[in-house]
């Protein structure tokens, strides 16, 4: 993919993890394929999953398509530049209880855990995109009460996130807040300032590997 | 990786999402090397992160290291033959609030959003190692509040789930149960089922790809 933002050490990734990157600038003449979003479903459905609950789903918006003009209406002003060009946005939501109106219905393990298998579905499906050549953006920033009503996500759904899918477009046809944002180095927290080893507060590093036997 | 358990359907996907599965039988001799660890602990730095809050903490147990013994004398029943064998298991902890201690802390979005982020973080986490020949075998059943103590895990932060990493063992040096478990056809719901298509309950399927516009 071209105009990779700096993404500094990741150069030991495995391919599709290593050119994944969230561009802002989308083609907006460029529509997905039939087989392009069959694609990326699919790697969203065998995601890994707590005792195979599954309990993901996702809400298909093509631009110019039913129910994206609702996602626009409701986008946070940091989203409206960007987010409309895009091919689709797949809206991702978690099951959090079980459905009211089906008695056989066992429900889920619980909120959390229903967020965090919703999450590596997301992941998978975001990777896909990136494997196919896609551009692939997530966002949370708009209002989510608004559009799970307008487009009747059912009270036992969590809507979390929009995956902005497409083309990457021409940074200089572009607004500057948009080419600039994508441009933006990428930064990470240091690993050993979230990585313990044995326990909590003992700082891992690569050289702490069979230290603690 | 040999021994695959069936997965129908999904040869369409892009490596390493195609060859990842939940292998049960780890070879107990096999260690981890630095490098190895180094690599899937960049992986799920890696990930996507809302505002970039990067809400994940990881705690690595390798066997026979310190902590490995806590996490053994808690796992449910059912994870209790097959997880002592891998040759590490990370733990995986989302930061739910503000560290109490740290003024400074601006805390996180939300729990879901977090355990969201965590989803993510572990997906990318196994999927570089899937992609570097490790199996790899996520699971959620252990005593999560008598390991967080022992550990000392701080009260901000969940732990959700233990991902066990090794090499792939001989289902004929396995018990049967354990052999058997991971020779399971996998299954998972068809996608018309959760993926919904410019409205909750349209469902989605490759040929509305266009049609709602």
């Amino acid at each position: 993919m071209s105009s990779h933002a700096p993404m500094p050490a990741a150069e030991r990734l495995a391919e599709p993890m290593r050119s994944r990157w969230s561009p802002s600038v989308f083609d907006a003449r460029h529509r997905l394929t039939a087989d392009q979003l069959g694609d990326v479903i699919e790697a969203a459905r065998w995601a890994p999953s707590w005792g195979n609950i599954q309990p993901w789903a996702f809400l298909v918006l093509e631009r110019d398509g039913a129910g994206h003009d609702v996602l626009l209406d409701h986008l946070s002003r940091g989203n409206r530049s960007w987010v409309p060009q895009a091919s689709a946005v797949v809206l991702a939501a978690a099951k959090v209880a079980a459905d009211p109106d089906d008695a056989t219905d066992k429900g889920v393990k619980g909120e959390a855990e229903s967020c965090y298998d919703l999450g590596q579905a997301a992941a998978h499906l975001t990777l896909q995109a990136t494997a196919l050549g896609l551009a692939v953006h997530q966002f949370g920033g708009f209002d989510k009460d608004a559009v799970a009503t307008a487009l009747g996500v059912p009270s036992h759904y969590r809507l979390l996130t929009g995956i902005a899918l497409g083309r990457h477009g021409d940074p200089d046809r572009a607004d500057d807040d948009t080419a600039a944002r994508e441009q933006r180095e990428r930064r990470r927290r240091p690993a050993e300032t979230f990585v313990h080893a044995g326990a909590w507060g003992r700082a891992w590093s690569p050289a702490t590997t069979g230290s603690t036997r």
